[in-house]
């Protein structure tokens, strides 16, 4: 999906609401565990109830992956569901050496028909060229991450030349920026870490930035879209269990369509705040 | 598997080669590729072939998923196929925030099988514990690899608290080793850095590295030999392309045994020569 399309969606839908199909077995309402489709009957519902307050899904290949090869089915399905106006990602943070990268790439990209991916930076830049030698697909990188080891090695200082330093995930945005565009390259940013936001804005003003940790994690939807949007509104907002288990019994899919439905009215509530977007209309 | 039993295995075998079910359906010997069960059959053959030179296997995610679905059930059809006196693999490169990481944990170690799965540390603690609270697994972290990207942050000074510095790659090995145990953690020593690996030994002397890159990435058996081998052995040293595609044609599994073959008797040099191992027999 080109960016401007991207914009564009955003735009027409006044949302940046970006929908996690985390989807355990074992969390979803007990009327549809027996059956055989449990997941992509659960997913088929969620969607239905949430695209008109969302511009993305994510899906993070783990809990996917966790049911062995009828989960990777599953997950199959689910892309295919997912509408083409909506940005498609795989939440699945692979990288390898470069050759082996090119066959995540493949299969996301291609096999499965994903928009985006994900990926871990630690293997450098041959690790994540091949997913960036796609047209019109996205590279989504770690950055700062919204869970407690990020303390641990991103939010470490490197020593730059000139005797200061500055945090490892710093020096993350700022090389990897220079591998790709703000056409094939997002980065991740904890909404946990609301208070860094400002700082990413100044290393990357123009690039997109996936936000997941708001709603369970506990990140706050206004003080991330304070600080993370910019002019093209460069922001999307991840809320995954929060809102596919708003509800838990049968009405679970009507649950799901209000929460994303609040989302959706508060961002347009910033959208309107915060900038004179030269998207919006006038 | 227990670390006694890999200890025992290197010891009767004199050998500490892993072989790396690195299969791209379209590299493999042409008389396979029209079977349904290519990929399988073709690992199959490998496997027999190769099983009395090497004490594990290691399959690397991305060939398999490059293939869709049906990688995927290659995949878990060949985890089956390996004799579990080897020790199963799993190169996934995986890691995601802590309630994630756990359904990754549960697809390598309990779905699929696997003894250990690689991973990668830059979102830290809480990324790695969930494969850590596995009894008799074993967690493979990234320290330095072998791809030319090392050098973009792997390589990058982290500064410590009296003004040193240090690699961000020997900060994990410190950092990471504190969280496991000799008996679960293993970290992953690219064999193309192994002037490197004199310094991973001062900082990790008793742990198992996981030694990719030698054959095709140009790593010396040797020098990761003399500068890796500790007194419990300490070395696992994988080969993928170099075995599996040693011959192109319908001799391909009596090549790649000829090549596992030299390996190990190679192997075996380096086991009488450098060390008094306490396991060697007197």
């Amino acid at each position: 999906m080109h960016r401007n399309r991207l914009i564009e969606a955003i735009r027409q839908k006044r949302s940046y609401l970006c929908v996690g199909l985390d989807t355990d077995i074992r969390k979803i309402p007990v009327h549809l565990q027996g059956r055989p489709d449990a997941v992509v009957a659960f997913n088929r519902a969620i969607i239905e109830a949430t695209k008109d307050y969302c511009v993305s899904y994510k899906i993070n290949t783990a809990f996917y992956e966790g049911m062995g090869l009828k989960g990777w089915e599953a997950m199959a399905e689910t892309v295919d569901m997912i509408p083409g106006t909506h940005l498609k990602i795989a939440d699945a943070k692979r990288a390898d050496i470069g050759n082996t990268s090119s066959y995540y790439a493949r299969a996301f990209f291609e096999e499965l028909g994903f928009d985006a991916v994900t990926v871990a930076p630690y293997m450098g830049e041959d690790s994540l060229s091949p997913f960036l030698s796609y047209d019109d697909k996205w590279t989504i990188v770690l950055g700062l991450t919204s869970n407690p080891g990020a303390a641990d090695f991103e939010l470490q200082k490197i020593a730059t030349g000139n005797g200061a330093a500055e945090y490892l995930y710093e020096r993350v945005l700022k090389t990897v920026s220079k591998w790709g565009n703000i056409n094939n390259l997002m980065f991740v940013a904890g909404a946990t870490q609301a208070t860094e936001l400002g700082r990413i804005r100044t290393i990357i003003p123009d690039h997109f930035l996936l936000v997941p940790g708001v709603g369970f994690q506990g990140g706050s939807l206004q003080e991330v879209s304070e600080h993370g949007l910019n002019k093209d509104y460069g922001l999307l907002i991840n809320a995954s269990r929060a809102i596919i288990y708003a509800g838990g019994q049968e009405n679970f899919a009507e649950e799901a369509a209000e929460i994303a439905r609040q989302y959706q009215a508060e961002m347009s509530i910033y959208l309107e705040q915060d900038f004179n977007h030269p998207h919006d209309p006038k």
